[in-house]
């Protein structure tokens, strides 16, 4: 938790934050701040600065702000994940706002298990709190857009289409797709298929929406290494 | 598991290997395959091609092998990584060795707690089978060179100059880093730091030693989210 991200509720007056529970704990046992020490602090949806110490005691954690700073700009990035196995699926949502992206959609394919969309972790309670996760890391306070599409048909032919808006659409398809186009027009959506790749009708599918084929080599990645390998390839400075 | 790897052992005759345990389980739960199916397979440390299934049954997987291809090009990349906390440390080894990276250096550092060289994760068998997992992954059958370095100003000061051999070193440090260099010299070493990052002691001794400061931009990277965006960024077509 580099950034103590805070929300509406936990404001008890306009520059004065109380918090409780795993952010107390979190202050309390890793930062181990003392009265007086100042953290990172950050407004969800707001700015970000820091807070001082003015209580810190089993049953809370007070802070008096000082916001005085935009958070980092977004990447003009939308990012098409076909839904991974529950075991990663938090690792990959905490990644995907880590890394800056401005929109997160996880969609079905034909490789992704029914079952997968049914776990827990699916719930839109679970998947906010792995995004707010992503943004304490990265120090942001800004969450991610995020949509559910169950239906891949009709999210790739009907709001795909919409969502690439005159910029440029990448899917990943190890084996037949080409490397990154030398020139990008903004903004980027990327789609990354299920454990297991496309099917052909999805590679069809997606084609015809617009989006190009990209081959990363003879390396077959993971969910969450594949992301920050073309999130650092494409936007790295 | 993309790749079933092979190791000596398995080999009952050269062109026939015979498994059981993990990867057994794995290829008939996850794979399912049946009798006569051909399997992606490789030799550790060999070549990599086709394996057929000649018997399949709860005691052992028979394969006839036709191995006609060389595995993928290792990356110039040796990574030098500040241990990671037990929980992460498998992901990040088993990514490191699925990105191709030819070396990797689990490096002390004054934010390591001294806890994580004592877990039994650190264990040789436990790392090696993580770079295992990595390169069943990735498809590939060459195990990175591992280094364990317990004592950082020994390594940073008399092996690291030698391991950059003309190449280019760049160490992570956020905030007052810079961009990744124009032009690469290969081959390239990479150091990230520990969660906390590295102390003033050790960004001079990197200095020193010929590593210069890289940084992401305004957002802190988790260990293994910063090294797929690193090698994305430094090595993706």
């Amino acid at each position: 938790m580099n950034l103590v991200l805070l929300e509406a509720e936990d404001l008890v007056a306009p520059q004065h934050a109380r918090l409780a529970g795993r952010r107390l704990a979190h202050v309390r046992e890793v930062h181990r701040a003392g009265m007086g020490d100042e953290l990172s602090v950050g407004l969800l949806g707001g700015r970000m600065g820091r807070g001082r110490v003015v209580r810190l005691d089993e049953e809370a954690l007070e802070l008096a702000l000082d916001l005085d700073q935009d958070p980092p700009p977004k990447l003009p990035l939308t990012l098409v994940i076909a839904v991974p196995r529950p075991k990663v699926l938090n690792r990959v949502v905490a990644a995907a706002a880590s890394l800056g992206a401005r929109r997160i959609v996880l969609l079905n394919a034909w490789k992704v298990e029914k079952a997968y969309w049914a776990s827990p972790r699916m719930q839109p309670a679970n998947l906010r709190q792995q995004m707010i996760l992503g943004l304490e890391q990265a120090k942001d306070t800004v969450l991610p857009e995020l949509c559910l599409a169950r239906l891949f048909r009709p999210f790739v032919e009907d709001e795909l289409p919409r969502l690439l808006s005159g910029g440029t659409g990448l899917f990943g398809h190890p084996g037949t797709g080409g490397p990154v186009p030398p020139a990008l027009a903004l903004p980027v959506t990327l789609a990354l298929g299920p454990e297991g790749g496309w099917i052909d009708a999805e590679v069809q599918s997606l084609g015809q929406a617009g989006l190009l084929p990209l081959d990363l080599g003879p390396r077959i990645l993971r969910t969450e290494t594949a992301l920050g390998a073309l999130v650092g390839r494409l936007f790295l400075a």
